[in-house]
């Protein structure tokens, strides 16, 4: 699976300078794949760059190239829509450790020409923002109408307000957190231990055998998913039904559709991403923490984004980044002197709300990125 | 590691009658592992039942024989205590399909002496009940003075009112449910998918080999332990703690105080508990819903208990089981009439809270044993 994965061609370019790296390290050089919507305009002053979730992509608003399945946010970015391609220059990368072109741990090393694996430096969310920002200076562009994500998109967001406040104007922070709680990290480690106790995982260098540590991959994406949504939601959606033969097999089969409905997450899952990337990318998340810098004073990290305009929303049925953690970020930009407008939205979802239909967040991005410019 | 739990010896008992089972199958016989304490009174009238969770056993107060830890339930149960030996015959029985003595995927096939792994039946609550009520008959006692348990073992005492109202003075019910959400099933999923996904699970047949499924095992502990814990609970004990070195290793390490807690829960776990155990304990939890034989109609469940003295407790902090369902229960105990009382208590610990020190429900249990008889 995950060797069909990197046969995919992305839309990329490859920068020669080196990344520096939290760690210390840096790349020496980086490649960033991404999709772009819409027209610059003259003056360059119309972009907005979106920042995707830990399994998304660059595909924001077209098909996926290994799954045919619309854009993860194609109900938001488009011509006409709340991130209208008619008027903005959209533009998503695919983050730095992941799997859909940008460098990562699938990325030959560039003297042996093998995989790097593990190899690959561990990364950050502000290692992301950096190589974004490499990209935006390549495409000539100084300064974005606005930046906006949700979940670990939302963290990249935060993290350019705090990293290069004078390039955005607007910053739309959706579902997220300035920081990964204990609760958040417990997640993620159950995934990357899944991962790493699968024997096809061969301490990451499955790139080049025929096997991959799929069935570790979906246990992770199946731990993962339920926190993506409400303990209602689950619920309304399934309850307690069963599948269609209507009685319980008295077996281990998948006898309730919430099962099924799991496994099928878990295993998709595999057929679009990359064991290695998602424990690049789930470490990167839980090393966040936009305040430790500053001594655990978050408004720190907002000292100079005073004249950026932030939009932060959270859903009440969200239980992964609830929405005292978009409280605790909306305070501290309040102490600096920063405009912050903040909503909480009803929405049956859970943490997936922000992918999903809910109409009250299309009209609050509309109104963030009309007001922002 | 699960060869050496099969090697420790129990006080069991062997009834040679059929155990009919809810699946429609029986089993030819059935051993029943369990541990007393205190002394059962002249008219056998003070005997205690106390129903241990899907990880727990029959060692409620006695140093458990394979970790050598005391009893999971020793500041509960002995003499003086809340549940008071000094007064009650307290009794603990290793539930049907578990690890530790009673009958289960271990036990030997009849006919061949062969470990039978997943060829045991798939068993419910109610059977676990039913063996109970066997070592009960055996026992020579009629009826309980109280039925006692938390989490799963609330959901055996819900059982035992069901099934055998006229059998128990008092059924008191900490940190439970009567059925299993979409969300608990979900998460049960992820520990069955993690076992079965080890190859050393080998079909469940790893009893003779010199491999068992550890790494799955302790996968699907460390995700259910998550769920055992509240969101603050793990804040407050470990916050983005690090390690003691002080500082992120850019690596794959434990980094974090959670990350290095969880994979203890998950490995020490593997000591002490059998895979395919695990894997039959949670399916019978999944296909728990007391109303289900009465349409839903959870009433139906106790229409004959009207008698029974009912005592529920739940902690605010419980996300596993919350309070909503034990309300649910005293709804319907007082829609037959039954004697239902109820208090959420507060405690910081989440689902836990049954085991750790919560001085207010000690005192609720003594109340509700000495008001029950």
């Amino acid at each position: 699976m995950a060797s069909l994965l990197h046969q995919i061609r992305h839309q990329s370019v490859t920068i020669d300078r080196p990344l520096p790296l939290d760690s210390g390290q840096a790349l020496p050089s980086v490649t960033i794949a991404y999709q772009s919507y819409g027209t610059l305009n003259a003056d360059r002053s119309n972009a907005v760059l979106v920042c995707h979730a830990l399994t998304g992509d660059q595909y924001v608003a077209s098909d996926h190239p290994a799954t045919g399945k619309p854009g993860w946010w194609a109900r938001m970015v488009g011509p006409g829509k709340p991130v209208d391609t008619d008027r903005y220059f959209v533009l998503c990368a695919n983050v730095l450790g992941s799997c859909m072109g940008t460098s990562g741990p699938a990325t030959p090393d560039a003297a042996t020409g093998a995989p790097l694996g593990m190899a690959f430096p561990v990364i950050t969310i502000a290692d992301m923002v950096r190589a974004q920002a490499m990209l935006l200076d390549h495409l000539g562009i100084a300064r974005l109408h606005a930046v906006i994500g949700g979940s670990m998109g939302g963290m990249q967001t935060l993290g350019w307000a705090a990293a290069y406040p004078e390039r955005l104007a607007s910053a739309v922070v959706i579902a997220s957190a300035a920081r990964h709680s204990a609760q958040n990290i417990a997640f993620h480690e159950v995934g990357r231990q899944a991962i790493m106790a699968d024997p096809d995982w061969q301490d990451g260098q499955y790139y080049g055998s025929d096997r991959a540590p799929t069935k570790g991959l979906s246990v992770a994406r199946m731990a993962a998913h339920i926190t993506y949504l409400s303990e209602a939601g689950l619920t309304e959606k399934f309850g307690r039904r069963l599948q269609a033969r209507d009685a319980k097999s008295f077996g281990f089969d998948a006898d309730f559709q919430v099962e099924s409905y799991l496994r099928h997450q878990g295993l998709a899952f595999t057929d679009r991403f990359d064991a290695n990337a998602y424990l690049y990318i789930t470490r990167a998340m839980d090393y966040f923490d936009l305040a430790e810098p500053y001594d655990g004073r978050l408004a720190g990290a907002f000292a100079k984004a005073r004249d950026v305009r932030f939009t932060l929303v959270s859903f009440d049925t969200d239980w992964l980044y609830p929405t005292s953690e978009s409280r605790r970020v909306v305070q501290a930009l309040q102490s600096v002197g920063a405009a912050a407008s903040f909503v909480e939205l009803s929405a049956p979802f859970g943490h997936d709300s922000f992918l999903l239909d809910v109409p009250a967040l299309d009209r609050l991005v509309a109104g963030a990125l009309r007001n922002g410019g």
